[in-house]
């Protein structure tokens, strides 16, 4: 399993239903690529990437905030539980060699921050953009569909 | 001491002169004011701010990423030795009431996204504007000078 | 503030009533000798130790496990509010140049073992003793009161 | 995979040579019984347990303290990278089921702590054993050798 790599895929507990959809075909195709998936573990995004990813006999792993390995979504099959809280967001990115976003909230931002400090590629779907002290951020690698996000997440596993 | 509201400093270790003078500013109206200033200890807008709240009397309380309390700045009255890295910065926007941003790059936009995820609310000055899905959120409260900025935040201070 | 010695006050929160005595007695006697009073927030021995170094008119401050200030005992002056669980017993001794435990728990253990990893002395009142493999290790210090622990932790206080 | 259950192997990275041998058969004995290995991913007894256990097919799991997914040891195949230092002590055992205690210095003690207040069984090879307050705690379950101790800890999973 060693040489295999590992891909975060972030977003929001609550996604929209298009969100969900992006989320799942996400994991499906990572899954298909032989890439292991990381992710926050609980609902929404997390889930449905976890689902499209198990569906393709992909490896899953969750690093949850809080302190018990029940609050997992299903499709996790490693789970690894952190007790440490949001702080958990940053074991998150940097266990993995590349990160995809999808829409979200301010914990996926901040999941994105930590990646962008931490020089690891975040592609985004849907999710923010940024602007500093009046210009264009473009860290962020724009993707217009689930396959150009995991090509270019493979492309560009760093570490 | 335990009336007092604490308000944290964020912004990047390598600033440019105008945000150094804002942060120092900011630094000494905080302490002014009867404010304790929260920030990540170390140097560039932390170290600033740190100055400027210790050369009008105030408290400083520097929570920091590494194993030593030597790496605080010359101004931290209080070090706080996490050990936890750049997870660090969930506890200095947590222990404050309210967030005063200065520039910044992506470690301060993390921790912006913590106070948001959060309900902290976050002063900017000169630092990241956002949007998400192409709407723009409106989420920092934009200051146009260090006053404005420690008034808004003094007025908005939460739990 | 800042040639202030920092020293912990480690133990569980349900002391017995001896415990609590120490741990007030501990806590006015650091606040005499001017050192400020480290702690994680909560209740029993932490608390009593920052009741006992406020009515001496020391400084406390209490590192909370949790996401909210209100969970910190009457006593603390400044909270810092990590909300990474119980990781933050390792900023509790981190931040302190020499650590006091009194009774406790395994949550004590766990701090003491972080202390004594990172080379920050413990002096113990009551408290746990280790062997290893068979061998008595004598790494916390004992003492027989409180004015003999905080004499020791202040002639200990190292970095 | 999700069936599986989780057993961190703790203990230190400069062990004896028979604590060295100890590891490496409970990490072959965990894997030969299906069970998925957790630890702190570096050397010593990390490293001969992974090593024992990839031997047997075993999956194994490395909790990482520093930045980079290059300390783990050879034998790693999930690493998780945490960057929360010594904290992740705290996840290698929350992640596990129950924790098998080999050998080790004052880090595996801060995580045989750690397990015991979360209550999670600790099995113990020539390791620590406690006494607080002058009684013997028994907490701490001896085995013999690396086949009871495996025994043991699939017998006592929690959660």
């Amino acid at each position: 399993m060693d040489k295999k790599k590992f891909v975060a895929v972030i977003g929001g507990n609550q996604p929209s239903p298009q969100e969900a959809r992006l989320a799942e075909e996400v994991g499906r195709e990572l899954a298909k690529r032989g890439a292991i998936l990381v992710c926050g573990g609980l609902g929404g995004v997390m889930e449905t990437a976890c689902k499209g990813a198990q569906s393709e006999g992909g490896v899953t792993i969750g690093i949850l905030p809080g302190e018990s390995r029940q609050a997992a979504n299903p499709y996790v099959q490693i789970p690894i539980v952190t007790g440490i809280g949001y702080a958990r967001n940053v074991a998150v990115v940097k266990s993995a060699q590349a990160v995809i976003a999808i829409g979200g909230s301010y914990g996926t931002l901040s999941e994105i921050s930590h990646a962008l400090q931490s020089g690891i590629p975040v592609i985004g779907l849907n999710t923010w953009s940024l602007s500093r002290n009046g210009q264009q951020d473009n860290s962020i690698i724009l993707a217009q569909n689930p396959t150009e996000a995991v090509n270019r997440a493979l492309n560009l596993t760093t570490n």
